[in-house]
């Protein structure tokens, strides 16, 4: 483990257990007893028999739902790595406080309550509701150059997340998305899933926000010289912990917090875009079960995503072609997770509805 | 065109026009003005630009929505091509009307007004709240034998399914989905598609609800032999609504007018899985323009679906391996299509959320 771990992290990680496997046997028993055809209902009946065993066989409806959003701005921008200036971090934060930003718009249609929390924007923001002011840093360092984050930077950003998700359990959330936005971070995220899957910086390097073949490709440069930089040729174990902080982001570190807060509460988490992904697959390499906790709300168009996504063991709700980011695919997915936990809980049994079974 | 048309049918189709190509040019044009990177929306922004076409820029909130579940049962269920008993259609249209069935569930999560179209079941039903008693027969006849309807029940299953979307109409309602119940109608549904697609009845055969593959051999072969009855071997074109008169079911013939009325009607309707999308297919080939007001709510496990959803040029939204019938697939994509339209309507854009464009 790298040095000065956050003492809240420590304490976190040990409470992440994995799911009394008796909730799946029972939601198993009781999904075969529903009205319907043995297994017709696909991939819901693994979404409910999953949120039935986080939540200990305690569901109560409407879920309750929270849309938190971590924000950073990036060193790496300095590198020219993405389509659009970094001020746009700090114009979009004031976009989705204001209500106008994709998250903005789903998290309100799906009564997600939306928390947007700073990490790192580089701006001092007035408070404003919505907003959680927990800056660690205006913006993370060059990875190109430096770690990230030093040590002590990483702690802080790792705490901030946990704090979030404690206060979410607190306000009896159930259900919660994990999103960020920060000018630059599909770059950090590239390079984290560079060095967790080993796989090569060009099937994992995408056009982020809209670059044309010639900007990505600077961004892939960018990428692997930063991997090169932090752990030469990828060929010894690396800490996780360590990828975070030294080709990480302020949100991101922050969204592997939250994420291993979550678990560590019995919530149920989903997990976004490939920067959101990111932060779940550093999760994932320091609590493996955290994974039982995880869904993934779709899969993106940004090429490592689909990597990530198989780095965890994640099978993504929704494939619809998105690449937005601040948890909007997150967002997307709770109707449809609502809907396979009420299918569960709402269906009449063969035996009380007078419905023949299958002849056999 | 068949013999003894209806009516209702030959002054529904002239009314089933091309939406008017400007709202596109409008809606394209719209949301590459929103606060996100150009095309980030991924498919929503396709729904988005098809929902406000068909509703001629008239968009409200929230959406008024209807599931249409149309019911009959099938004479070719005598040749045991299902694993349920046909008794099942009666009690699982009582279970749907009791709140207790997977559709009942569904559409009360998602606010679509249910109603149960009796077509032909093989009951006499009372009275019932959310129930639509059109009987037409009880029961089609055995497509292996004879054909499924006669010209005279075809047309007055056609026109339960016009009437149908003349009353949403009237209701106001401008999302309506389609599904159905009957045991045996994979059936009839897959034999739809051989004589559509001309493709073998051996890949468009499935388990239905749950087949062993001695079950579905004999299925196929029914299927088969059915296909070959009334249409010989395929080479010559074919009236669609013979197919349906002839391989479809009462239900499924409600199903193409319902289709049709709702398109014809300016409502955007979603069809389900292979037994809508057999209904579907045949509107479309009456009818091509009823391709601008469909949108495929999932792709489901039965393998007929997909051909039938290339055959009519939709892409589904949903992909989670359902096959449940009863328009669980389509009611399931209702929010995301309103989350398409709402983003379409209330993201800010980036000249009134003061947000810098890419850098070009």
């Amino acid at each position: 483990m790298t040095q000065n771990i956050s003492t809240t992290l420590s304490t976190t990680i040990p409470s992440i257990t994995s799911c009394n496997p008796k909730y799946l046997v029972e939601a198993r028993r009781h999904l075969d007893d529903l009205t319907k055809p043995i297994g017709s209902l696909g991939r819901l009946e693994n979404i409910a028999a999953q949120v039935f065993s986080i939540l200990g066989g305690d569901i109560k409806f409407p879920m309750h739902r929270g849309a938190y959003i971590f924000a950073a701005d990036h060193g790496v921008t300095e590198e020219g790595v993405s389509a659009y200036p970094r001020e746009v971090t700090v114009q979009m934060a004031y976009n989705i406080l204001q209500g106008g930003a994709g998250i903005s718009v789903l998290a309100r249609f799906h009564h997600a309550e939306l928390t947007l929390v700073d990490v790192g924007v580089d701006t001092e923001f007035d408070s404003a509701g919505g907003l959680c002011r927990a800056k660690v840093r205006r913006g993370s360092r060059n990875m190109h150059l430096e770690a990230a984050m030093t040590h002590e930077e990483l702690s802080a950003a790792l705490d901030v997340g946990i704090r979030m998700a404690n206060e979410a359990k607190d306000k009896g959330m159930t259900l919660v998305s994990v999103g960020e936005l920060g000018i630059g971070n599909t770059t950090a995220a590239s390079a984290i899933a560079v060095a967790l899957t080993k796989k090569s910086s060009d099937i994992l390097t995408g056009p982020g926000t809209g670059l044309d073949s010639a900007g990505r490709n600077r961004k892939r440069q960018i990428i692997e010289e930063s991997v090169k930089l932090h752990f030469g040729d990828l060929k010894d174990s690396i800490d996780p912990l360590e990828v975070l902080r030294c080709v990480g982001g302020l949100e991101i570190a922050a969204m592997t917090g939250f994420i291993l807060g979550a678990a560590a509460n019995q919530m149920v988490v989903i997990c976004d875009g490939v920067i959101s992904t990111a932060a779940a697959a550093v999760a994932y390499a320091i609590a493996p079960n955290v994974r039982e906790y995880l869904i993934a709300g779709h899969c993106s168009e940004e090429p490592g995503h689909q990597y990530l996504l198989q780095y965890i063991g994640l099978t993504p709700i929704l494939g619809l072609g998105m690449r937005l980011g601040e948890g909007t695919g997150a967002v997307l997915a709770m109707p449809i997770i609502e809907s396979a936990v009420r299918l569960f809980a709402e269906m009449a049994t063969f035996s009380s509805a007078g419905v023949s079974t299958a002849t056999e």
